[in-house]
């Protein structure tokens, strides 16, 4: 069992490779195709999607040496039903996901974590929460999500949708129960909006980070808000959890260069316990490739389950 | 080693009590001493009051069978150092209960954990969180605390703190850090605080009780504010850990008959996610006798740590 089918489902795109048990993926084998609108409305085209990306791994001379299958996906998903229900893909919902994938693919053995599980398993495999054994990956994106590790161990929860961060209340001044969640202040186009909002004329996350670094007021006001929600959201979880270490990765988290600074500044002033105000905030290490090497890790790293 | 001793230690008292293996105590060996302000001023004044309960435990004739110490203790602690440093006793910052409990005792084998950490356990093991692998067991009384079951595990965290859910930040309307914190709203004593500066004019938790079951509108508003604040509490936790059940003790959670009920609520109303919104809200079934028999599963169900 020295490799491993990968695949990781998201409401863009499904993408899957075959990884080896140092976590490095397999040549060629890495394929993608898109969700999106077609998959959203109907069940089929997502299907196809992800036997195409699954066969595409099938076809690689590593193949034989595939022994397991670890998926990732957008939640919410069922770990008990093996079956997923990712939001922006509606016609997905219910999809049993783990029998699909082990009926196109032949393997027995295929193991489904919700997608920000699957980072957080990747940073803590080869990434900034090595060796950590209490600690909250997340990512700062469109949307907002995560995983926890504790006491050296993925935590899953009840049903497999432990470490939606987004979705933690912080702040009951906003106006709606979603407003008021890490993910409905802090995400990308959230902030872009809020900060439109107030005049600032600009219209993406890369247009606020050129003018975060020039100092313009209404970008530095923006993005210090979004790095107050994760740090307000990272307070609770690091009290409730005594984190050591949170990992902030996701594109939006590059909007600024000191937006690790600014989460960490935000756990210290609203921190009651000290051992929640010493959390550090670090920059995940691993892009891109997490959400696969994460579900790689789900046969590689069973340890870490 | 079918009897443990089990220790716990607060800020008004410590006590102790030989148990089996089936979490009853053995008859005659539990016994009390006073911490409170003597302990709080002076270290050997506590560490009189713990050897004075673990001599009562050594002279039982169940003595001989003891293999093993659990300790509760209130927070926080440092359970890599073996140490505590509870907030209302400032003279036994750093104490090394471990040690000290050893070798008053001449046991080996003792075990640290947080005193919410101890009663989650207690809960998981004869109560309220029986079987449900993923909890929060909380107490609602002069503070708040608690302790997190995940994945059929008790939580300890990076030093042993996890479970601190009073300390979690739920309202930044309110004034300064710790009054937007579950417990700076919800305790018994901010909750009658609250009321009285609203006019009430009783003086206790049994007060408000009253007044709450014959509907005077302060009291009602008072006791709705502590459910509030303890389901926006368990919101995040719930969101971040997908809890089935949240267990909820202590002596100010019998304010209202229908407190559970009014937390439940909370939860539904305040929660984005649905798997969030389903958490049940239970009512603890141990009682005071919950810190002990939870410092006893430390050593009789090691297999939930």
């Amino acid at each position: 069992m020295n490799v491993t089918m990968a695949l990781d489902l998201g409401g863009t795109k499904v993408e899957a490779a075959l990884v080896r048990a140092d976590g490095t993926v397999v040549e060629g084998t890495r394929s993608r195709a898109a969700t999106g609108a077609a998959a959203a409305a109907d069940r089929a085209a997502g299907e196809r999607a992800i036997e195409q990306v699954v066969r595409h791994c099938m076809a690689a001379p590593e193949w034989a040496q595939v022994a397991g299958a670890g998926i990732g996906s957008a939640g919410p998903v069922d770990l008990a039903a093996g079956t997923i229900g990712p939001i922006n893909l509606p016609a997905m919902q219910g999809f049993g996901i783990t029998g699909f994938t082990a009926a196109v693919s032949g393997l027995e053995a295929v193991s489904l974590r919700l997608d920000g599980t699957c980072i957080a398993l990747a940073e803590s495999w080869l990434g900034a929460a090595r060796g950590v054994s209490n600690a909250l990956v997340m990512v700062v994106s469109t949307g907002v999500g995560g995983g926890v590790v504790s006491d050296g161990r993925i935590v899953s929860g009840g049903g497999g949708n432990a470490g939606h961060i987004g979705q933690l209340v912080v702040d009951r001044v906003e106006s709606s129960a979603h407003d008021a969640t890490v993910e409905g202040i802090a995400s990308g186009p959230n902030t872009v909006r809020w900060a439109q909002g107030r005049g600032w004329n600009g219209a993406t996350g890369e247009d606020l980070a050129r003018d975060y670094a020039s100092g313009e007021p209404v970008a530095v006001a923006a993005v210090r808000r979004s790095a107050r929600a994760v740090g307000l959201g990272l307070v609770n979880a690091a009290t409730l959890l005594d984190l050591e270490v949170a990992v902030i990765g996701g594109g939006f988290s590059f909007v600024a260069d000191d937006y690790p600074d600014l989460v960490a500044a935000a756990v210290r002033e609203h921190a009651v316990n000290a051992y929640a105000a010493d959390l550090k905030v670090v920059r995940a290490e691993l892009g891109g490739d997490a959400p696969l090497i994460g579900a790689a890790a789900l046969v590689h790293r069973a340890d870490l389950l």
